[in-house]
């Protein structure tokens, strides 16, 4: 991984900032944004981080996350240099309307859309935050555990705590080296996963009362019913899907979430099922292990419907 | 952390081992034995590697764990020198009555009793994989793929993958060393955290569906009734205690599993309360956020008594 020579350049140009981050921020898009507000400030520059949604609950514990603004005007008038984080079009970020003179785009996913004068995007990084650690160091910052904490936190989540494919070696030595730099392994993983409100622990335990297993399809259910009474709302669900792929005879796991007009699904696949395809049999998308759809109507057809794709599918 | 050299120096004086670890074996236990083995015999030496109980289903992943014995006849007229690991007496491992002519011990747990000729004792290592990647090292052991997996396996379960406070800088290096080796992080996840059976699954469904929380103690149990329902046994409500400190307001966390003479009563703490002190009025304990006692007679009492305790601990 290179960290661009005109992104050094254009850091060093420039006096302020517009840290600009997705809609729906987790903690690879918090964390690399004040990681990086930080250290433009630590090199005297002045940086605006913005997104369009609150910083979650459960990411209160980063330091500076009360940095995170909401307000666009002021920015509309001084017309900043844009840094896009962790996405790579500004309508992702909810900033389609902002003017921006000059823009450096920094991000792990694949490219929508040709957008920003600089352009380092690197599908092959774990996380943003492994891109922003690389580049902190190439210009010479001079690290706190504040800026570690928010790079290790982005690290951690997108990784699983080191759990998923996109672990490797370097990923692993840079947790070590942001360890040294003051990141807390354990209060980063208590931030990240022992914060749950009660009515979230509530719905869960909802939801897994719904189980039904069908030839290693797993379906569970959330209501809007469960939302209310539980005091919850979609983004609780976060992982929900996932939960069921800690059984060993699980083939696809299917959450389906009761929305305004139907049932969202999620679909999640351990070993050989391919639900990007099954998602595509009810006109939604998505990767190979990971994908999803909508539907409308009544649910008990809908899982009819899903239980016979995925049977189809196995033969 | 410093290998013993009188361990090196026995290593390299015998021919033939007999590695022996603790009764219930966890993946500390069964990683570092097999990586030991593997090593010497990629030395030119002998192993054998005991313990008296199976390898739990859910580490036959591991390399190598189909060589674990649990016969012991051939081995008291050999008389074989002992490399103890993962505890340190041999009450532990089950193997009092085997004739031992020397013994040397790795472990990273405090100290029991005085045994062994060469001990060789690292309480704050955080697993005995560490200890034994440490040794191969100093052995110049050529590593195999093999080795890696068994060791990584051991830190990956010693320290939650990551997330406990025994996570140092050092345990992360050691780690992206041991993925350089050919351990891969995602396999092991998959193999130590997605192989539950369906019975243990709707178990725990049971389990949180007697979650009952007052003032920040949460209590979930598990009866005979469940256990015979599901198919389950006491050894499928591993780690069942921790999950309630998912909850932010959770202080703490006490899982009640039907036994044969009454509740085995696990309690777990975050934060401030010790639960040592609580489990201790009732004749048990334990550590300060992990501890434990028994209790004979009707539930909802013994749950009320514990209501009562924790309340006059809080304040």
């Amino acid at each position: 991984m290179r960290v661009p020579d005109e992104l050094i350049r254009f850091i060093a140009r420039e006096k302020k900032f517009f840290i600009a981050t997705h809609i729906n921020p987790e903690g690879d898009a918090l964390g690399s944004s004040l990681a990086l507000a930080l250290a433009l400030e630590s090199m005297g520059k002045e940086a605006i981080v913005y997104d369009r949604d609150p910083v979650p609950e459960s990411y209160r514990f980063l330091p500076g996350h009360e940095r995170f603004t909401a307000l666009l005007p002021s920015l509309t008038t001084s017309a900043l240099p844009l840094i896009l984080l962790d996405c790579n079009e500004p309508g992702r970020a909810g900033i389609e309307s902002v003017p921006i003179p000059f823009s450096a785009v920094i991000d792990h996913h694949e490219t929508e859309k040709e957008f920003g004068q600089i352009r380092w995007i690197e599908p092959r990084a774990a996380a943003t935050g492994v891109m922003v650690y690389a580049l902190l160091k190439k210009l010479g910052v001079r690290f706190t555990r504040d800026m570690a904490t928010n790079l290790y936190t982005a690290i951690a989540i997108d990784t699983g705590t080191f759990r998923y494919s996109n672990v490797t070696s370097d990923v692993l030595r840079d947790a070590a080296e942001l360890v040294d730099l003051g990141a807390d392994p354990a209060a980063v993983a208590e931030g990240l996963y022992e914060t749950w409100t009660g009515g979230r622990f509530m719905l869960l335990i909802d939801v897994l009362n719904t189980m039904e297993v069908t030839d290693g399809l797993v379906i569970t259910v959330a209501t809007k019913e469960m939302f209310m009474r539980t005091g919850t709302s979609a983004a609780d669900t976060e992982n929900f899907a996932n939960l069921p792929r800690m059984i060993k005879d699980t083939r696809v796991s299917a959450f389906f979430r009761e929305t305004e007009d139907g049932w969202k699904v999620s679909l999640r696949s351990k070993g050989k099922v391919n639900v990007a395809q099954v998602a595509g049999g009810f006109s939604g998308g998505g990767h190979r292990n990971a994908a999803g759809y909508l539907v409308r109507g009544d649910l008990e057809k809908a899982k009819e419907s899903l239980i016979k794709a995925v049977k189809s599918y196995g033969g």
